[in-house]
Parts: structure tokens; sequence; C-alpha cells
């Protein structure tokens, strides 16, 4: 099989030089990614996040950029059938196709090389750029922006409980983020389409944010109706902080823990002390151990004033969407006593740590600091990059081949820490949290409890 | 509880005069069918068909018409909770209150003697005025409109079909109308949203065609955002065939073969020979059988020019849904032929038997004629009653009522038809698709066969 | 020249049997009534008020309503060839046509015969029901309409203020809703295609309300984007103050006296003493004895209460928009406490006397009671009668007819006030106000003083 | 007077990092262009096209980049009044302002230096990106864009002709650019306003390009509606002709032969032979005369076939529009056969010498080679040139400060040919095409007859 279609949204408005610029970044280094993110949004609302399952599948498919005078053309080789209607490519799956050609070749290469030495502020704005040019800013509209975290893979259970929250959500008004993929991810949005369809909102917003090395194992969900891939996933989890009014954290595994962890590590920085941004955990009751455990990790690890940062909410998916709503109206007067935008977080400081990109190699990951006196927000800093590093190590291609090779992660911190982590690590991996079920987990760490 | 609010759409500009009218309705003896339609649409989504426990619940319900300088107002006393959110009413619930408003007490009204020596002509002018007041027809758009039929009660396997048809309906641009309820009239609008979602189109209608005796048992389930109640069933059923632009036929019970056999009674016309009308009957494997039954009756009491007016596709979503875009391409081109509407099917021949309302009383269900001798659009106009009247008799509050008081209906016809009927019966119960799951059916009927 | 097309808006959706009955109004005694309204639209944006010339020249023009499968077509025989576009007809011309179908043919046949019985509340449902039917109430849209009234004949300094004054009125968002023609029907509405244009409003609403008897002398000018027929005279100026949320009144001849007795009598009547509506007399330095003229003549007549209702303002184009800004403040305050509608002034009080067509015959004219020591709103009811007889006189087919077969008018009542009267009419005819100027003025009226 | 306001469009979302550098734009040498240009637009509609008379008039006017947490505020000081209502800035306006900010301190920095050594490709990129930043590329939309080439100081008769043949354009659905200032920059977009009205198009596109020397002699006119200042008059004419399907070209001076030789030089180019462009040139009766002139100084200096590439249409404003009709379609035809796009027109070929920039110092003006042995396309860019640096003796102020301080620019070439120019620029003095009336022009130049 083989078919041509036109890219929409700003894609299809491009210079001759630019289109050039494109062909050539097509056929660059950026290759790969950009044909593997390709065949992700392809292969959107599949049912595995083995993404080297679904390369395997799809070994033969290509992508090319044409010229045409117009502009640009996109030629797809052996592409997925489930994308086609009659021999016609899905709006929606078009609409993603556009977004990777914008996301992975023409704009994240202006910023590819920016990281090593740049300011805060230098990134803010690349986070910023990124989300303008993708059009997912939208001063007009009113703010309710609702990031939900948690895992792609949960129990039905949990699954019907994000659905139900979607659902309170979307009845008032709110519009959903997440990052991207099954399970938590596709739920608070499914639900959000009853709530906004009985309400007759027939504007709702299902924003996906991923990156690169996620897309092809969390590949964008059927309702998400507006794609933006972020070049790594700390540019990823500064946008969704940045771009929403309030967080949900469901139940999961690594990367949740890995997002908890950012954000309570930017929220304890003592010049956000006055921010204003709700954070709601919360599951159904048959998960209320696993929030126990969260918090328990949390109040041993970073204290009672990060537990003070969000509320857990147990089994009442309506109380979740009532206090959001109230935080909410706390998120707006904030907003505009301080002057900044209600639509993009300008005033909240993120510092270089949570900024710069951490490659979890097994040096890397061996070197992680994780000391009871360090200084909290610099503790939950490494700790997030442990997460992010058995994240890798599980679902990410680069990780799971470099654990093939090496043997896994070496993680080693002071003993407490190194047992709390043990065991809500292993607490993970039995309530099936760290892969779809139906495939054995082996884990891709162990945890070293430093001699004292 | 106790709370106000104003209506939309059409009902948000009225004259004084009207508001007179409306509230000197309200308060006659329409009052106990403007309440219980109104509460029923309060009671939206929820998921029995039992009316009458319904209507036990909220026994304390009450609505009021208000007048006010600029228009009319509601009083609701003691509303259902789950139409409210944080205290204010679900918009589409707003929107369906003000549906009954209209077609109950404002158009409905002036419609209600009408019946007894209209000609064809002036039915089909009530059907289509009340269609245009409801702004179901909308010129200005692209035709597609599908009318589902089929069961309330129907299994977890059959639901599951008739939402992939509504998704590949869907991802082709079709619209859909149903009977409003539960079943096989909310599975192909629930895929329906799935498939508009993916083509990024928002304008989906799912319209829900339904009428005062059935509502109850069959509120708009949530998907609904177009609710039309019509005068009595056989303008229901009118409504059905000149809006829709092709009808797929789900598994059902005794009101899906009354649907059946009122289309084949119309389509036999001689004056609809050159009609165009796709007519799709369709289900999961595991359905084949009671296709075969269907079919089977219809050929053993209609003939096989009857069995020709319809394809029978055992589990292939994907094929209806492309068959009826086939079809749709053939009834736009005779439309555009005949120079009839895109949008009403002006031309289509419908006699006065199958307008005029029939009432299920023991005496009349007793004095239907059913013979093999009979013109064959006559026949199947009779067996429309029958099956009128079974479904009166299973779910519709003074159906219910008669059969408690009188015992079942009689019918009678000719042997070898009866028997035929009797097994078709039989498999329906056995099949549960008479009553949702749960409680134990009585037949509402009996069987007699005429001595030769 | 020969020309078909398709009715818009809600005459493109209507059933057989309403095309029936338009088929026939058409060809009956309406036939001329609606043939020549057709005419003048299309024949909008000409440059003459003699309706009898228009005839004339296009004496072998015809229209007839077909009768459609889907509904009604337009059949055009020589139609002005202005209205046209290499062959299309100009879509505001296809509105035009439409609007007087729908008036003319469709919704004023129902209320044909209402008149001579009905009470205040049925003439004021007609007048709702008739400017609803035409769309012309949006409950969604800002309340901001503001009626101009003023002459049709006026000179180049007076157009030019009358421009001046709707650009000021468009630039802080008013729409503008006038009699329909040229002069100070025009200038206020291009004014405010200006005004809207600089703020970047495309929705600018430019009604034009008049009647069968004057269209044709006063067609639609080139603005107008909303054209609503009013059966007669009375029932066009309650659609104005009942729609509108102010008044402003230019120079203009007997017409506009006939505008400002209208309304003053309606506002002395009692029940309307907390009414608000700001009403605003004004024109250019060089009309400045125009206003004294009316003004000292409305003292002498329905004194110092009639004077303080208006307020007057010479050469202050800005100042008039800005106290219209102010008064449209004061009339939602008022519509809000007295819970009346922003779009239809509901509890404005009007009599019979103004509401009951007057036929200017020449018996009519000269039974008109006259006298000082009349009701003031009674004399203005009076008053406003002559002025309308007048105008009758002037420019309309049947009242040109009367007078060349009968003489003028003759007009009589106590002396003091028909010196008045003849002084004011003597300046009219003076001024030019009476016809375009380009013929002589012939008064169609006799002041006979009564003997006391 | 001291007021802020937000900016709208793509200026209301700004990183801090932008805002930063727009700040340090409007402090830097660009403030007094930036300042200038701001009051320019907010001095929108006058009528004079001395801007050295507005500069002193506004001498104290002062504008400021505030930034703000959410983004940029701008601080106007003394701003002209006119640009307000009632306190609140004139949203046309504050759109303008905020082009101005876009294109003068946002986009053109990018592009100050890149002109030098860029190649032609480079240049249409930057004209194609600060059109698209813009958002003057409208690729959703019909192509039906018209430019109107032709002068600012016309007479009331060819004024009113050019609102005639605008008239006609707007009927026939055409939108109109012109280079923004009154004259025959205004009429045709006032014309179209009322054709637009009469087919109830509230979309139409009033197009200003103009670029920083000449915005304050020729500020947008009431009418425009969308702004773009382009970097230079090369790439402002660049601009003009890939935007635009069709070129009409009215009376004009100077400017206007200026743009009709750019469009001549360019079309005359080999690799342009299959183009398709529509250009007419047309006038009133009474300007018959100028366009023999004009006709013959192209005769007699660039040949028969630049004359081939135009029409002269003579005072039929109908038959221009249907011409423009007509053309249009074989410009689409065109585009779709090349595959070029409907709304830029990459595939023209337009060389070096028409994209940089003429600086018309006297040195540069005496240096212009005019010989008629050179090649056509090469004398008719050096013919332009002449035309371009008259335009800047006369109304801009740099060109104007020369003259004054060095006397006239000298012209030199072929003595037949400086026949011919000096009789052309005669006719424009007498004429009074140069400047508005009411000053006695002095000419900027002096004809030198080359010694042969």
């Amino acid at each position: 099989m083989h078919t041509q279609l036109n890219p929409v949204g700003n894609m299809s408005l491009l210079s001759q030089i630019e289109v050039d610029q494109l062909q050539k970044s097509a056929s660059s280094e950026l290759y790969n990614l950009y044909r593997n993110c390709s065949l992700a949004v392809l292969n959107a609302g599949s049912h595995t996040d083995d993404a080297e399952a679904i390369y395997e599948k799809y070994r033969d498919f290509e992508i090319q950029v044409l010229r045409r005078e117009r502009g640009v053309k996109l030629d797809l080789i052996n592409p997925p059938v489930d994308a086609f209607v009659d021999g016609k490519i899905i709006f929606g799956i078009r609409e993603h196709l556009s977004a990777v050609m914008r996301d992975i070749l023409f704009i994240n290469k202006s910023y590819k090389d920016i990281d090593v030495h740049a300011s805060p502020d230098q990134v803010t704005h690349v986070v910023f750029d990124i989300l303008r040019n993708a059009n997912a800013i939208l001063p007009e509209t009113d703010a309710s922006l609702i990031t939900c975290w948690g895992g792609h893979s949960i129990n039905q259970i949990e699954y019907k409980y994000t659905k139900e929250v979607g659902y309170h959500l979307g009845l008032r008004g709110f519009n959903i983020c997440t990052g991207c993929g099954p399970g938590a991810m596709k739920g608070p949005m499914k639900g959000g389409t009853i709530g906004h369809a009985k309400q007759r909102n027939t504007q709702g917003r299902y924003i996906g944010l991923t990156e690169p090395s996620i897309i092809a194992a969390e590949p964008p969900n059927p309702i998400v109706n507006e794609l933006v891939i972020m070049p790594d996933i700390e540019k990823r989890l500064e946008a969704f902080v940045r771009l929403s009014h309030g967080i949900i954290i469901f139940p999961g595994g690594a990367g949740t823990a890995e997002e908890l962890l950012y954000i309570l590590g930017i929220m304890l920085n003592e010049k956000n002390q006055a921010q204003k941004l709700p954070i709601i955990l919360t599951g159904p009751t048959e998960s209320a151990d696993y929030f126990t455990e969260i918090d328990t990790f949390i109040g041993a690890t970073l204290g009672k004033k990060a537990q003070d940062l969000y509320q857990i909410i147990i089994d009442d998916a309506e109380t979740v969407a009532q206090e959001m709503k109230k935080g909410l109206a706390e998120v707006i007067e904030y907003r505009k006593q301080t002057g900044d935008s209600y639509h993009f977080n300008w005033s909240l400081e993120i510092e270089s740590q949570f900024q710069h990109p951490f490659e979890p190699t097994h040096e890397n990951m061996a070197a992680l600091k994780l000391h009871n006196d360090m200084e909290t927000a610099q503790l939950a800093a490494s700790l997030r990059r442990v997460f992010s590093g058995i994240v890798a190590g599980n679902v990410k291609s680069p990780g799971i081949k470099a654990i093939r090779e090496n043997g896994p992660f070496i993680i080693s911190g002071e003993s407490g820490m190194m047992s709390l982590m043990d065991n809500l690590l292993a607490s993970f991996v039995e309530q099936q949290r760290m892969k779809l079920p139906g495939s054995a987990y082996v884990p891709c760490y162990e945890i070293a409890q430093e001699s004292p």
C-alpha cells in the first residue's frame, strides 16, 4: 500500500526553503525518530505498550517528505490499514501525522542543541514556543485544563474510576491533558467526552503531551484531539505544569512516581510558596493502599511539607472534580493578582536540575545521590531521576537495550531510604503497574543499600 | 429540592398569549403526560425500563410552568438530583426538558384532534411540522442520517456489535437516529461518537425520536443530543422513515419486529417501487439464528418480494457501513432526479392504515385479521399492529394495566401463520428480548389458532 | 428575461400543504400586492419615491410560485436587471424576495382578518409572531437596537449628519432599524457600517421595517440586511417601539411627524410612566429651526409633559450616540427589574387606538377630532392619524388615487391648533420634505378651521 | 492623555524572552520608526499626505512597550483622540497598532540584514514569512484577491469610478488589496464593502500592504481590516504580486507608474511566459488620455510585448470585474496544473534586481542607465527605479529632506526616452497626481537628456 497526503495545520503553509529543510531533516539521522513517531500515531488506539513489537510488525513501513510547488506532501508506504477508512486516512490521524512532522522535523530541530548551557528562561521559552507553535495555548478560551497522571497499565476497577473522574471534570467544563496512551491516560478523556456531551460542549480539548522515546509505547489514544511531542521528558513535564490549572494523580507505576516527585520538587522551591496549584491523588477504594504506600514514602523522604502539597481523595470522583473547581478559582485569582497569563504559568520557578535531560545510563543511575541530609527539593530531583530511569528500563527502546546488554541499573543510597524504595517498587511489580499484564515483569533495577 | 430554570431553543421566545396557553395546557389533563415525560428526561441515562418504578421513586416530583414578563420559566420540585451538577441543571437535560415542553404542550396540542379524518398529506404535514419546529430538519447540512432500530434489551455481545456498527458509520460521517433508550438505541450512538471524534467531527447528530407512552420506559440515553417526541407511534415511525437515508435493524424484540413490518409494509406499496432506501438487518455471529427466524417469518408471511427489500449482514460492521455509504449515493441520486428534498422524503407513499394510531385494546387486538390471502401490504399492516400491541402490553403503562386487569391479549389468525408467530415470540422470550433481564417475563399475549 | 430561484431562510423549508397554500395565495387577490412588493425589493437601491413610475417601468414583470417536490421555487419574468450579477441574483435581494413571500403570502395571511375585534394582547402577539417568524428577535445577542426615524427626502447636509450619527452609533456597537428607504432611513445605516467596520464588527444588523403600501415608494436601501413587512402602518410602528432600545428622530415630513406623535401618544399613557425609552430629536445646525417648529407644535398641543419625553440635540452626533449609550443602560436595568425581555418590550402599554389601522379616506380624515380639551394621549392619537393620512395622500398608491379623484383631504379642528398645523405643514412643503425634489409638490390636504 | 492597552493577534502570545527583545528593539534606533508607524495608524482615516505635518501635530506623542508577567502591554502618551471612543481605543486601530509592533519590532528585525547577499529564494521566503506571520495567507479560503494600484491623489470623478469598480468586484466575491491610503487605495475598498454587503458577505478582506517610509503619508484608510508593513518597497511589491490573482491599475502619479513598470518588468521575464495574471488599466472616460499617455510611453520604451500584457478598459467598471472573473478562472487552472498554491504564487520568477532595495540618493538616481538598447526587463527595472525615486522625493521624509538639501534629482538617459518621460511627468504634475491638491507642486527631479 502506498498513499500520499497533505499535512494540515501550520504544516500546510510552508515556504519552499522550509520544505527543503524538512526534506533534509527527514533524510538525516532524524529519519528513524520521525518514522517511528509517525508509525506510532498511525497505530493510535492499538492495545500494546511494546514498541518493539509494533516496529517489528510494520518494519516495511516508510514515510517520505515530498516537495511540491505549493508546499509539502507526505508519502506513506505500507502504513497500518486501520488508519484508513475506505482508502482515505482518518482525519484525526492526519492531524497527528502533521503534528509529528511539526514537532520532530520542524520545530525541535531549532532547539536540538540548546540545552546544555541554556538558562531556565531560555528552556521555558523553548517549552512555550513549541506549545504555541502547536496551537496549544488558546488565550481566548476559559482557563480549565487539568493534567491527569497515572499508569498506562491499571486494572479495570481503576480504569473505570478514572473515567468517572473524567466524567465529573467534563460536566464542570474542564479540559483534560494526559500523557497520551492507554489506562489512566485514556480513562479521564473517555469520561470527559460523556461529561462534555451532556453539557453540549463540542469544544472539549483532549491534549496528549508526549515525547519521542515514549510515544511508540504509549501512542495517542483515540480521544486525543491535540498531540504535542516535546523534545524530552523534562520539557514534557514542564509543559504539563505550566499549561494546566490542576493536577490529578491516579495509581500508576514508576512513571507516575516520577511525575509526582517532579511536581513536589518544584512546589517545594521556596520561590513557589505562594503558587496555587491543586494536586489531588485519587483512586477507587481498592487502590487505597497504593496511596498509603506512596504517601508514606513521600513522608519518609521529603517530609510533611511535601505531603501538605497534595490531598488524597479515595473513591469520590465527584469530590475530586469539585475540589478542582474550587482550586481553579484560586488559581485564576492568583494569576490575576500577579498579572500572570491564565494559560501558561510564567511565574512558576523551575530550576535547571528539573529542566535538563537526565540520561539514564548505568553510570548516571549509579551516580545518583540519595541521602536524607540533602536539601529536600534536591532530593526530590534525584528521586525523580531514579524513577525516570526505571521507566526507561521498562518501556523505552534504548533503555531496554541497555538493560539487555548490561544487566539491571544499580540504585544505591542511604539504607533506610533504599528499603522504602525497594518496598514501593516491589508493590508496583506485584500490582502489575510496570508493564501491561500478559508478560512477566523482570525488574530493570537492583537496590543496593549503601553501607552506613 | 426546588429549582427554576429558563427553557432554551424556540421555547425561549414565546409571546405572552403563548405562555398563557402553555400554562393552561400544563394544568389541564395534559399535566400528567407532561410531568411524566419531563421526569423521564430528568432521569436520562438511568438503567431501567420499568416506567412504573421510576414514577414510584419520584412520586413527589412536580413541574410547573410559570409566566414571566419575558416568557416562560419552569419550576421543578423534587427533581432527580443526577440531573444537576453542583446545583445547576446539566445543559443537555435542560434542552430535553425544553423539548418536552415544546412537543407535549406547545405543538402537539395543535395536532391533538387532527387524526381521525386527516388525509395522508395532512398527517405528513403534521409529522413535518413537528420535526421542523424541533429544528430536526437541517437543509444546509449533508444528507447522512441512518436510523438504527433494535431492542432496548440486548446482550453484551450484541451491544458491543451495535457500537462497532455505529463506529464505522461515524467514521463515514453518518449521523444516527434511534428510538432514544438503552441497548440497540444507545450502542450505535456511542460507537458513532468515537467515529466522529476520530474524524474531528464535532457536529455529530444523535437524534432520539420517541413518543409519550414509551419515553419513560426508554428515556433518552446520555448521547442523544436532539430529542423529538412525536404524538404517537405511527407518526414516530413516519418521522423515522422520512427523515433518514437508510435503516439498520439490530436484534430486538416485539418493537423491532413492529418496526421491520412497518417499513416493509410501506416499501411493498407499488407506488414506492422506485424508491431508494437501504435496509440492512445485522448482528454478531451469535445472533445469526435470530435473523434466520425473522427472515423465515417474513418469507412465509409476506413473501420473497418483502425479503428482497433488505440485506442480512452477519458480523461485519464495516461492510454494513460501506453498504450504507453506497446506498446513500443512490438515495441522493434518486432525490435529485425526482426533485425531492434531501432531508425529508416527501415522495414516499404512506397509506392511512400506517398513519392512524392503533389502540391496542383487548378488543382491537382480537379483531386483527391475519390471513395468507390478504393483500401483502395490508397483511404487513396487521402484523405490525400485533407487535405494536405486544410492546404496549410489555412496557407501556396503560398496556400493562390493561393486561393486569383483563389477562393477556388474544391474537388469532390462520393456523400456519399463528404457529410461526408463536415460535417467533417464544424465541424473543427465550432470548430475553421482551424485557430487561432481571425480571421473569410473563407473556402479555396468547396465540389462538383459528379453526380452519 | 426569465429566471427561477429557490427562496432562502424559513421559506426554504415548507410542507407540500404550505406550498399549495402559498400558490393559492399567490394567485388570489394578494397577487398584486405580492408582485408589487417583490418588484420593490428587486428594485432596491433605486433613487425614486414614485411607486407608480416603477410600476409603469416594469409593467411586464411577473412573479410565480412554483411547487416542487422539495418545496417552493420562484419564477421571475422580466425582473429588473440590476438585481442580477452575471445572470445570478444578488444574494441580499434573494433574501428580500424570500422575506416578501414570507411576510405577504405566508404569515400575514393568518392575520389578515384578526384586527377588528382583537384585544391589545392579541395584536401584540401578531406583531411579535411576525417578527419572530422573520428571525428579527435574537435573544442571544446584546440589546442594542436604535430606531431612526426621519424623512426619505432630506437635503445633503441633513443626510451627511444622519450618516455621522450612524457612524457614532456603529462605533458604540448599536444596530440600526429604520423604515427601509433613502434619506434619513439610509444615512444612519451607511454611517453605521463604517462604525461597525472600524470596530471589526461583522454582525451589524440593519433592519428595514416596512409595510405593503409604502415599500414601493421606499424600497429597502442597499444596506438593509433584514427586511420585515408588517401588515399595516400601526403594526409597523408597534414593531419599531417594542423592538428597539432607543429612538432617534431626524428631520422629515409628515411621516416623521406621524412617528413622533405615535411614540409620544404611547409614552403619555400613565401606565408607561416608569418606562425607559430614550427619544432624541437631532439634526445639523441648519435644521435647528425645524426642531423649534416641531417642539413648539408639540408644546402647544400636547404640552410640557410631552416635551419632557424627548431631548433635542443640535449638531452633535457624538453626544447623540453617547446619550443613547447612557439610555441603553437604563433601559436594560429597567427590563431586568421588571423581568421583561431585553429584545421585545412586552411591558409597554399600547392602547387599541394606536393599534387598529386607520384608513385615510376623505370621510375618516374629515371626521378626526382635534380639540385642546381632549385627553392628551387621545389628541396625540388623532394628530398621528392626520399626518398618517397626509403621507398616504403624498406617496401611497391608493391615497394618491383618492386625492386625484376627490380633491384634497379636509382637516378641521380647533382654530388655534389648525393654524399651528397649517404652519408646520407649510414649512414641510417649503423645505421640500413632502416629496423628493424634482417635482413640484401639490398639497393633498386643506386645513379647515372650525368656527368656534 | 495616557492610556495602556493589550495588543491582539499573535502579539498577545509572547514569551518573556520575546517581550524583552521587543522592549530592547523599541528603545533602540528602531524607536522612531516604530513610533511614527504607530502614530500613522492611530491617525488612520485622516485626510493629509503630509507626513511631516502629522509628526509636527503629534510631536509629544510617545509609545512604550511594557513587560508584564503575561506578555506585553502598550503605553500610549498623547495619542490622537479620534482613535478612541468614549476613552476606549477603536478595535480596528488596536489591531493596526498590534500589526505595527508585529511587523516593525517583531519580525522585520529578523530580516533587517538579510538583503545584500540573499538569493531570490531567500527574499521570497522573507516575503512569505512576513505575510504568513501576519495571517494574510489563508489557504482555506477561496482564491479571490485583486490588487488595486493607483494614485492617492485622484479627482472626484476618478474616485467615484474606483468605487464603482470595487462595487462590481465585491458583487463577484473578490477581496481587495491596496497600498493602504486614500484615493485609488480607498475607493475600491469602499465600493467593495457595498458589493459584499449586498451579497451578505461578511468575510470581506481589505488588505493594506504598506512599508515604513510611506505609511505616515498614506495611513490605512478606515476600510482596511488587515494591515501588513513590509520592510521596504521592493518586498511590498513582491507581496502584492505573489498574493493576488489579478491587478487593476487606476490613474495615479509616479508611484502608480513605478508599480506598472514593476509588474511589466517581471512578466517580461521569459520564465514567466506561461504565467497567468490579468492586468487591467482602467479609469473613467475623463481619464482616457492618461492611459493613452502611459500606453504610449510603455510602447515606446518597452515595446508591444509589454503592451500585450495588459488590457485598457475605459469607463466600464462592470466589464473590468467580469474580465477579472474570467482571468481568475485561468489563474486557478494554471496553479492547479503547475501544482502551485492558490494563495501565494511561488512559481513566478522575480529576479534580484526587482527584489533588492533601491536607495534613491542623488548619486544612485543619477547613475541609473536608461537606454533603448538595454534588455527590456532590465530597462523596466531601471525605469521602475526612476519613478520610485520620484515618489521618495515627493512624499517620503528622507527623500524630501534630501531634495531640500541637495536640489532635485538629476535623471538622465537617451534623449528620446527622456522627452517621453518629461512629458509623462509633466502631465502628472498638471493633473495634480503628485501631491494632494492644495499645495503647489515643486518637482523633485530634473530630466537631463544625454548628449548622443
